[in-house]
């Protein structure tokens, strides 16, 4: 038997002006995505309790990426069990930390021996073909771990946190969004130009900020980000009430995080305010879990097919 | 008997960083403040439906007007009435058009002929007596009325709209507004300023649009000017809330109106959604009322003291 896991993501600061080339910074949370292979005669796949063929539609990422490490070794025959603690489409990086996990589990099965950085690209490729386009930075981050600068995609100083998530249970498409702010961009570009530079500020001064471990500082620049994802619509009035609630119980800084339209917030705590922030944002409509951000990228938690 | 009215105002775009010297764009609104003077053997004021001395520290607009008119003519003896309809501390200029209504009303009263731009110059004068300090914007909206653009004080082309006010019925100081900005901004002085450069280029934007009378556009550029006042800390939940019922109902576009914090908020509409948009804000727990923007400022209604 084989796991493999990889972590899920969380947007600090600039996604969508990220998109423009500005900078963002991401962090891996302790939330994992796990990939789990015992040997079978054929390639199956565990769905709700029973062994299925992999299918390319159903399941894309594990699909793709049986797909690509076939082109590199000779597969034996495997069941995948594929078990996540993140809520999927929810911008906090699932669909990466499932194709991450599941090349990691494969590379130890046929003992290819990727580097991290063969992962990550590997998992970027296979993104792109499943999206039709895909950021760098989640199958960076889950494939790494700690927290990264974009565009750079450089470790900078680990930024240490307590996080409540909180889920929307609404579902929105990420390239509906990031076409949406594209089509704001051609309306108004000279506003929206402004918005993208200040974002890129936002994100300069919260790596400052980190560097320092001001978390109060931090906060609020997370707050000022969220104006300003509010300002290009992506926010929404169940982000804004879960987002309010949290900041109104004492969190440092709280904003969306990833796309938008629905999704999750994110919340940045200390030890005192966990658990009022979880209330609040459960009495506002949210769904909350509790994260730490993580320097542990993939890794192999069980292997006794070929152990090191 | 004489009776003199003068307008509120909103901002339609560059509330608090009109502070930074940046573009902004206020527009008179057809809910008015009256004075009415009557006959009296000394200087009284009605409050309550009884005549009582003016108190500076109670009607310090009024005692104002009456100082500094005092000091240009001699007034005889008036009773003074103020009718508002006009929601006060809220962010309408509800100060600034009691104070210009009732210098308007002196000026009939003791013939003295003032300007326009000698009542908007003096009613400054008193709001800045009585706040510590006060923007020019609100005496001259709600004297000259129509559209204006700020710095410069000019008329802009007329900006004909509906307009849905929702009042939070929270009241919020604009002193401690203005300082808290200030104090984000020395925090983080180089995202701040860049925001401020931002809702500079909105209310540009702005202006171009509202030449072109495109409500759409208008409505997207108020939606992303409230996006910036959410990111340096104006807004609140409350706001969010009735603002997103209104966009959610098919306002144009929504944002707070005046420093935030509390008060009100505008939602930019047609004829076909007023009434959906009322219903919304009422839902979300503000306070709705119907207006228009206006080219009418301070005017005489009633005149038969010394008639034209």
């Amino acid at each position: 038997m084989i796991t493999c896991s990889a972590p899920g993501k969380i947007f600090l600061f600039g996604e969508h002006s990220v998109v423009y080339g500005k900078a963002a910074i991401a962090c891996a949370i302790d939330k994992r995505v796990s990939a789990t292979l015992v040997p079978c005669s054929s390639v199956k796949i565990k769905i709700a309790g029973q062994y299925k063929p992999v299918n390319p539609k159903k399941n894309p990422y594990v699909a793709g990426a049986i797909y690509e490490m076939n082109k590199i070794a000779e597969l034996p025959g495997f069941c995948i069990d594929i078990n996540s603690e993140l809520p999927s489409g929810a911008g906090l990086g699932s669909s990466s930390a499932v194709t991450v996990a599941t090349i990691k589990s494969l590379d130890v099965l046929a003992d290819t021996k990727l580097s991290l950085k063969e992962i990550a690209e590997m998992s970027h490729k296979i993104e792109t073909n499943v999206q039709g386009k895909a950021s760098p930075t989640d199958t960076f981050v889950s494939t790494f771990g700690g927290s990264v600068k974009i565009p750079e995609k450089v470790h900078i100083d680990f930024f240490d946190a307590k996080i409540v998530i909180g889920n929307t249970g609404k579902f929105a498409s990420t390239t509906n969004l990031v076409s949406d702010v594209y089509e704001l961009m051609s309306k108004h570009p000279d506003s929206v130009n402004c918005i993208m530079d200040a974002m890129d500020r936002v994100s300069r001064d919260g790596e400052i900020e980190i560097q320092k471990k001001d978390y109060k500082k931090i906060g609020e620049l997370m707050n000022i980000n969220q104006g300003l994802l509010n300002s290009i619509g992506v926010s929404t009035v169940q982000l804004e009430n879960l987002i309010w609630a949290a900041r109104n119980s004492g969190a440092y800084g709280a904003k969306l995080t990833g796309a938008g339209g629905g999704g999750c917030m994110i919340a940045l705590c200390d030890e005192n305010n966990i658990q009022k922030v979880v209330n609040a944002i459960k009495k506002a409509g949210g769904d909350p879990f509790v994260c730490n951000t993580t320097k542990e990228g993939v890794r192999v938690d069980k292997n006794n097919v070929n152990p090191e």
